[in-house]
């Protein structure tokens, strides 16, 4: 086990009902919000009018901001912090998914930032010194951006995406209520479910051996949404899968995980690029993505394949040599995949092999990438080959 | 599941070395320590001497006040209140186990109340404004008391053993490096892992139903312990099983594995109880009294005692109707406590029935206890007896 530090100050506040508690939560972290969202599913669910209704009773004062869309532009964010010091608003209030959020984090930088943007600290030409405060209300478990201290964020200029760390993001609070998701349409869903999987992949392929703990803390995190994300698809207003879902998201991206681990995150980056390029969503991207890493890099550490394959994916381990079951815990977890709808190779979204080099360089931008095995430019290539 | 907020705020810093850093923590919230530890085994082991001179090196002016006991005393905590008053510390740092955590938590109470002591807030008669700030330097995987909002404290006046909760006293940051367990005695390493399943196993066994996520993380918790104690206890110089037991015991007690669920802590009482009036460690009063507790109450949900069995002691289900199974489960849960070296009867620590009366009664004093199943005094000594 490494050396860590261990500390996540997001209250959680989980439950039916509980975002009629938002107003008196903002309160605590100024008068005046700045409420940022999405494409404006909040309005057309009703999700929007409760939330200002209850801001306005805990007497605070609204701004807003919408249009923060899948893969959040840079220019959106320069534009909410504008709005932010102009009307000395003193909080965020991000009301959505991981989008919404992340956009929020980044506002949050901005406007405490007397340079043009948080991209100069992606590209380390200067550090924070200060983030508004944000909160969230979730309406999708899939990024876990709601208690994590990454921001992606996708910088119009050159189209490149990227995620930026800083303790200073961590939300303040989250409110997550289950009963949002119930109108969530089935792709997103579906999506959601292979980004908490592969949030908990990326930590749990790692080379640091005696970890013990986390590993099935990891184990049991994927088990649970192996479990839960077809019973959440095959009843959308059964509340209890859709619960399990959204604490598992929360918990598989606020670092409890990787206490201890390097995870490798190279499969995140080839995945940006691929949404970047596609459009295509982010958890989509990965599921396309992950097996064709695994396959690419198993030979490294089988022992750590073979486990995933057994805990996970209970492949039965008789009588079979490593490399099998390692291959067909592949196969589960592709099998899994296909069974929410989602797709597993770049063909199933029409892509083939036209924009692999154009992809493959970007993930390069600041060298190479992944900690369980380092990726150069070729192993890309051959990684979105092997998506084909 | 339950609606919950979860809310931790303590900093873990974890691993190595960790313990020459505390200076420079406590810095950041005092230049005015009260260093507070046990019976001197600090002293012996030269980690005393690591402290001090981390301290002092950060600038920080140390008081100090040893004489935490197993069961920490009320007494010694007004003592300390009186030290931190006089002295205007603005701190206070335990150094050692649970015991000398939890009378630094009450320490820090009382230091910021104008009452006797915080045993006003125990019988309710008054609320805590405010409480120093605590930090840990940890030197065994038990208690958990290191990140949680707990203090046990027995008041000398009746010997009555409570805990008490409130978010005022999590721990503002705590220090965790396995090396300092190495001299560790081997009963007391044991108890430390009979206390951490006991703290999962009151969370686990919930009447709340659809709590998938946390019974596996509970799971993960458990298994984990039963499988590095032996490891630990083999060899005491053994890093890495030393490392699991101590990130285990935080993760028992920081109330995430309750998230959603409703515990049960009737047993805890009980042990309470039984540790106040024999002396016997806290760890080895739960191996002693849970599996009781277990035979008395399974019949009312053998669902989650099944699950119990077979989760986490690999219990082979084929072919066996669900008591055996649940019955078989507690067996194994007896079995490793006593291949621990762990009493699981009142008889292997010299009682017999002579004092159940009196300690049944004294588990009543705030009104019956237990959630899975409400335990009246009559219940309390026929699981008592069944310890025998």
């Amino acid at each position: 086990m490494e050396n860590f530090i261990f500390e996540n100050p997001t209250k959680i506040i989980f439950g039916r009902e509980t975002h009629k508690q938002v107003g008196k939560e903002v309160k605590k972290t100024s008068d005046r919000v700045l409420l940022h969202y999405g494409m404006g599913s909040i309005k057309k669910s009703g999700l929007y009018g409760q939330v200002v209704g209850s801001l306005k009773q805990a007497d605070v004062k609204v701004y807003e901001l919408g249009g923060a869309q899948t893969n959040p532009r840079l220019s959106l964010t320069i534009e909410g912090a504008r709005i932010c010091r102009e009307n000395s608003i003193g909080s965020i209030l991000a009301v959505g998914g991981g989008s919404a959020i992340d956009s929020a984090k980044a506002i949050a930088l901005n406007a405490c930032y007397e340079g043009e943007s948080m991209w100069d600290f992606v590209t380390k030409k200067a550090k924070p010194s200060g983030a508004l405060p944000v909160g969230v209300v979730l309406t999708i478990p899939a990024a876990g951006s709601e208690s994590s201290d990454v921001a992606v964020i996708t910088n119009d200029e050159g189209m490149q995406k990227w995620g930026y760390h800083h303790e200073l993001i961590y939300p303040r609070f989250a409110v997550i209520n289950p009963e949002l998701t119930f109108t969530l349409p089935a792709d997103q869903l579906a999506s959601g479910a292979a980004d908490i999987i592969a949030h908990v992949m990326e930590r749990y392929f790692t080379r640091v051996k005696n970890v013990d703990l986390t590993d099935r803390l990891c184990e049991a995190v994927m088990k649970t949404v192996i479990n839960n994300a077809p019973l959440a698809l095959k009843d959308p207003g059964d509340y209890d899968p859709r619960a399990e879902l959204m604490w598992a998201s929360t918990i598989a991206h606020n670092n409890l995980l990787n206490t201890g681990r390097i995870g490798d995150w190279g499969t995140h980056k080839l995945a940006h690029e691929l949404s970047t390029y596609s459009g295509v969503p982010h958890g989509a991207a990965l599921a396309i993505l992950f097996p064709a890493w695994m396959k690419y890099v198993y030979k490294e550490d089988m022992d750590i394949f073979q486990k995933f394959a057994v805990r996970v994916f209970d492949v039965y381990p008789e009588g079979k040599d490593m490399e099998s079951i390692v291959l067909e815990g592949i196969d589960k977890l592709m099998h899994f995949s296909n069974s929410l709808g989602l797709p597993t190779h770049l063909t199933d979204i029409g892509m083939g092999s036209e924009a692999i080099e154009e992809m493959a360089e970007k993930t390069q931008l600041f060298g190479t990438i992944g900690r369980f095995m380092e990726l150069d430019k070729q192993d890309v290539v051959r990684i979105f080959e092997l998506a084909i």
